[in-house]
């Protein structure tokens, strides 16, 4: 049995980053009706203005407006009436002085006129003229070239997930394609001589392969594409083959299992040798998620991570680790937290960073967060909790009614 | 013109909850590898526990934990070795008084024990016999059946998404398929002679088409099927024929444009005229999104919306109700916000709730929210928010200051 140092989370962090400099993932172009989601990997400049013309706000009449001045409601401007615009097409003549064009919402605003006038405030006065009860100053109710959108504009930034209002601003702007961050291909091998599949049935002393299931749905709600998963038997020759064979098409091989120190042992030297001397992690102060290894096979460029066995635990350091990576090298904005004040008092592990699962309510003051009690290792614990917070390792606790930050699960 | 009452947010919520009133959303059953981020149509309940069979949480001696009794450093116990356990297999046989077995992490602790010595506090005496410098209470670090799932537990409820957390403790569970509500099938029609395709090229008065993009990806992300988009031009048949046809195979369909009065009333008088005249909101009291038209097919069970032109009103009006209404129906629980300060006064309508896109910072205190400022109209005030705070109709704004929800937009 090895005695090696743990390293907290931030010394953990800080390895990931110095192994992944200079190694930003990979990039694609993608068309927008599949952008959804994925993560921009350069800015989004409009090469356009948008609208393109003059663009009336309202239903009105297009005039200069100049002449308006001093109109009123008992003193109307009296203005000829020229022409009427549709929607979708050319104005087709400019108006002069004295003279107004009917224009609907969203239709052009016709060369001459700087204001439009709602139709609420005008009234036909003859077949050629036009009453209008209002002084309106210049630009009123128009819609300039290139007020949403400025040629030249970041219209999204790098890092950012594409949303429905950023489809929307792209297709406003024409843009068909983006260049977005390659997912990250992932390869999940649950070992344990103890597990079967799911959809099995246990004998003695056997339990069903959680991890498989919970770390696939992780890695793609992170936005990662799941490659392979498989149920391996505890065979460091197996493990060895199978890591090997993952590390060649993988960015990530998640291997989870190996509770007990024989197994960590195992998983840590199978991984530091297909990574050629690659782990640099050998566990984490960090509660549940204590049996954690992490190792760099740099020539093919494959992240190797030893997870524990327990669900919940696997489920965090995915989530603190691999998840938190991804965001830093693809430039994401941090994630928002809730802000919640703790329901109870709660002990946490002294010299450890403990992450609990919280359920919120609705309270006087804001949101209650209560810890779902039980054993770390429980995934009912994770299943019924509406996310987590972290009791920081130099501190005895949270204390009731103390504000804390409650982040989400994957 | 027809001058009709616009509805509250509060009341359009009302007459929609009416109308939807025994109208569940359609169940089915999917297995668990589709199942992430479904909603759950039924409470599911363990039909086992889990374990089932009494583990040990550490490597370590199962032992008697009477027979450890005054063990300390000083004075050990000593108790006969009988056998070792593997991980995945049965005990095989039982331990007696002063004997104990070495089980491995997630081993089957064997019958006749009680507790688990952890293996840093035993050391091997002779061949038969192992030291115990620890006195154990009675279940120590012992695993019993049910502690993670009892038999006929909650596991998950109804009403609540399937996380990878959730799809553990299926797995767990042994439960493969589970009955959720089938997504909505979703019909767009974007109308507008101004318009024209993403890809195309907007001649003079004409703009691209940025609702159908918009709404396809909000509703995809409120988990909806969208089943058909189509960009119509201003033409009243045209309308009535693609509406009819949409609401025969759509439980939601979307009609947005319509920004000019005279194309308000003809999107109005063709949702009544679709709907057998089901149309029962006329406008609503929010900006943006007053154009807003809400309408009841009962005998398709098709809810028609007309939705504002404007992009940005469109989405919201889209998040605020259609979305809102799914959350309803489905039974899911209150979608977090995030409390932040406001980084300056912000005037509002007055009679009118209103929607403001804000982006969030990091402040002394918390989070600070900054409306992104511009007519409400435009697109990139939405696509450069992290989302909105809603501002009440009796009130003449939010202040500098003040604590306000950011909610999300989808």
């Amino acid at each position: 049995m090895k005695l090696l140092r743990v390293d907290t989370l931030e010394e953990a962090r800080g390895k990931l980053k110095g192994v992944f400099a200079g190694r930003a993932p990979e990039t694609e172009l993608t068309g927008c009706a599949d952008a959804l989601g994925r993560i921009l990997a350069e800015d989004v400049v409009s090469g356009e203005a948008v609208p393109s013309f003059y663009r009336s706000g309202v239903d009105g009449y297009a005039v200069r407006s100049a002449d308006t001045a001093g109109a009123s409601e008992s003193i109307p401007a009296f203005l000829e009436m020229i022409g009427e615009i549709s929607v979708g097409t050319a104005a087709g003549r400019a108006i002069g002085s004295g003279q107004c064009m009917y224009v609907p919402t969203g239709g052009m605003v016709p060369e001459g006129a700087d204001a439009v006038v709602m139709v609420e405030y005008c009234e036909p006065f003859d077949a050629d003229h036009v009453a209008v009860y209002e002084a309106v100053p210049f630009g009123s109710s128009v819609v300039v070239p290139g007020e949403d959108v400025k040629k030249g504009q970041l219209l999204l930034a790098r890092g950012s997930a594409v949303s429905p209002a950023g489809l929307g601003a792209l297709a406003a702007a024409g843009i068909t394609e983006v260049s977005v961050y390659k997912p990250w291909r992932v390869s999940i091998l649950s070992t344990g001589d103890e597990l079967v599949a799911p959809g099995g049935c246990p004998g003695p002393g056997q339990v069903r392969d959680v991890n498989s299931a919970g770390l696939a749905a992780s890695a793609a709600n992170a936005g990662f594409q799941v490659i392979r998963t498989a149920l391996l038997a505890d065979d460091e020759p197996l493990l060895e083959a199978a890591v090997r064979e993952a590390a060649e098409d993988s960015d990530l091989v998640l291997v989870s299992g190996g509770s007990s120190q024989g197994k960590k042992d195992v998983t840590c030297e199978v991984l530091d040798r297909v990574s050629g001397g690659g782990v640099f992690t050998h566990g984490l102060a960090l509660k549940p998620g204590k049996p954690t290894i992490l190792g760099f096979d740099s020539g093919r460029g494959a992240l190797l991570m030893g997870l524990p066995g327990h669900p919940v635990a696997a489920l965090t350091v995915f989530r603190l680790l691999a998840f938190w990576l991804w965001r830093e090298l693809t430039g994401q904005r941090e994630e928002w937290s809730v802000r919640a004040r703790m329901s109870m008092n709660l002990a946490s592990a002294p010299g450890k960073l403990t992450c609990v699962p919280v359920r919120l309510y609705r309270g006087a003051d804001g949101y209650e967060a209560e810890p779902v009690l039980g054993k770390s290792g429980l995934i009912t614990t994770m299943s019924q909790a509406d996310g987590y917070v972290m009791a920081e390792m130099n501190r005895e606790g949270l204390k009731r009614g103390e504000w804390v930050e409650i982040h989400r699960f994957l």
